[in-house]
């Protein structure tokens, strides 16, 4: 089948998909999750041929480690599909309604947004993942994966798309692109009529790539330049506690801080503590001229760094005047994403929390909380850092749209 | 100023207009209705001269008609942001929130787009309706209207800024592209990280130049190809009115009815009727085989007219075998836009609001409703045909965003 065919397929399945009853679905989703155990063996082997392959090409150790599956990291997968069958179906729900002076009743219903392209890259568990969530939002999906793991993927999605064909999902529903070749994303993303929404996942190339040809609709997700702002009169030693889980606890996530910004009042007292925690952690202090007299071992910063995501065990420091000079900074180089302010002011927190413009705005907490699964979604299929459509961390409800009914007696407009 | 010097400053008002209170943009909006009628004469003089440019061109006159104003439609735009002044602000509406079991309490609050860009052609009443509904949801504008106004919308688009800026909105706010060359819209629409949105509102032709080269988000308005099913056992005398209404009272817009889908079994005595008031109304029927017996004087049907959005006083009409091959055809040849069934069948009427995916499904009731105005938003700034963030008429709540405040007590992710 051309990706075309495919999609073509996917819009005739999503058409019926719509009207699966939640119970189908989540039956659906039982047998997809007893079907990765079912077929580990087979999954396994076809992995183990990706991850034999990629080394070979001497693809990078952190790569590999994200597309190495194992018996453990399968039945995680397989534990994420029970747990969306776990979560209330968003399609059908009564958002709004009312009835009109001419009698009109308007109803507001929520329905899948019908064809979802996800385009991702070596994470086999994205396959599982992006299955479920659709099916469960009532979307047909099409998927296109990194070249690395396409045996893995191959296999994965093949015994998903067969158990949830048998539990009563429309044939159709699952697609996976088998190309690797480049000219199949942007086939997928100008599919205008039949792909009703893509979701790129990945570095910023990737996502680059899609927002730039897309014709269909897309929803820009992933790139975080994050900052704490340490206030004057910040509870300094807990302020180190946040910026080492915001820094360190997975330095590769898009919501891991990337630059620290210290109030020129708290630089005296703050900077040190921090300084010395951040070198007992083994990260990279890269400072401004103020910052960098409490840390004199590690780099000075240039432009540049206040755009990077480092997405490792660097941090970029600067001291600036005040929370407004924070906000500002925040405003240039930030990427909407996630935004905290460490501090004791009230004043100065409200004013953070209005001003500045991101998907989640946090005040004296970790931005590492920006998560589906932290924030209580149950489920995450990305996060939003555009504001069209959804912000943050996107779960079930994020990938459906809603129709108006409206329903007269016989009725025409004067 | 270029265009991106405009934009610039189009974000940095942004930024300050998000959180202007309420109070403030009314006032504005009261100043800004009250400076049309103020510069009345210098823009009708303006307007004149576009109007006689355009008739030294030729151009036809319908679009004249559109292009042209006068005292009473300048009144009915400076009325128009009175009423927009006295509609619900949304910004800063609380939509949901929660305490996490960390104790984090978590809110998601209503926020502007940022910046829109507005592409339109003709009709400078859309230049003061969408400064309008931009400010008063708290966002900028940038406006880039058909070159044949461009004299018009100047002045218009001037006297506002001026009357918006004195009323207390951030100076910068409202952009009005003074290039009458196409490349502006492909730079407009190609500003990623300064326009949060474009909306295009205008012919098939210039929504699918947007859509096609935009890499900003972008919300499709406009096509319209409804249809509307009249059932076995329907009402045929009120069916003949709604479809009279859906065609006639106003064939150029968006929500007028373009092919009419008669049961088999409903055609022997609903055709003579309706086929001989279309004629009475100067409708001219395009019918499939089946149809056409009963309109011999009309036109027969190519597969084309199906596709076609005639908004004049034509008219397709097809016979079909049952409610599931309406539905089948409006699958096919629809454009998400509206679409009614005329039942008095209960699973007929419900099957027929499950299946057709649109953004308003109809039960008895004529396809022109679908407007801002007659959904009681009290506004409109376009209907949405794509699925993607607003479907349907689209009011102040759809020109926003969210985000997400997360509030701790000092608090890292475990």
């Amino acid at each position: 089948m051309t990706i075309r065919e495919q999609a073509l397929s996917a819009k005739k399945a999503a058409a019926r998909l719509a009207s699966v009853s939640t119970e189908v679905k989540n039956k659906a989703l039982a047998a997809m999750a007893a079907a990765l155990m079912e077929k580990k063996d087979e999954i396994l082997a076809a992995n183990a041929e990706d991850v034999k392959n990629a080394r070979a090409k001497n693809i990078r150790e952190s790569m590999i480690d994200r597309l190495t599956l194992n018996e453990k990291r399968l039945k995680e997968m397989s534990e994420g599909l029970l747990q969306v069958a776990s979560l209330k179906d968003p399609v059908g729900e009564i958002i709004s309604g009312t009835t009109l002076a001419n009698g009109m009743t308007l109803t507001k219903i929520r329905v899948p947004l019908g064809v979802l392209g996800i385009i991702y890259e070596a994470r086999p568990n994205v396959t599982s993942d992006a299955i479920g969530l659709a099916l469960k939002s009532g979307n047909a999906v099409i998927l296109k994966g990194g070249s690395e793991a396409i045996l893995s993927n191959t296999a994965i999605s093949g015994a998903l798309a067969d158990a949830a064909y048998s539990g009563g999902i429309p044939e159709g529903a699952v697609q996976f692109i088998k190309s690797t070749d480049r000219a199949a994303v942007k086939e997928l993303i100008t599919l205008t009529g039949l792909v009703d929404c893509v979701i790129p996942r990945g570095g910023a190339g990737l996502i680059r790539t899609v927002v730039e040809n897309a014709t269909v609709p897309v929803i820009e997700t992933g790139v975080g330049v994050c900052h704490t702002f340490v206030d004057e009169g910040a509870d300094y030693e807990k302020a180190v506690q946040i910026v080492l889980n915001a820094k360190c606890q997975r330095p590769s996530t898009c919501n891991a801080l990337e630059t620290l910004l210290v109030h020129e009042k708290a630089a005296k007292d703050f900077l040190p503590l921090m300084m010395q925690a951040l070198k007992d952690n083994k990260v990279t202090a890269i400072s401004d001229e103020g910052a960098f007299v409490y840390a004199p071992w590690g780099e000075r910063a240039t432009e540049e760094d206040w755009a990077t995501e480092y997405g490792d065990l660097r941090l970029s420091v600067k001291i600036v005047k005040d929370v407004d000079e924070a906000i500002e900074h925040i405003s240039r180089y930030g990427t909407k994403h996630s935004e905290a302010i460490l501090t004791k002011n009230y004043d100065n927190a409200r004013k953070f929390k209005q001003q500045v413009d991101a998907a989640v705005v946090y005040v004296n907490a970790s931005t590492r909380f920006t998560d589906g699964f932290q924030f209580g979604f149950g489920a995450e299929i990305g996060i939003s850092t555009q504001k069209l459509h959804a912000r943050g961390p996107m779960a079930l409800p994020e990938l459906t749209s809603y129709k108006y009914l409206a329903e007269g007696d016989w009725i025409v407009r004067k």
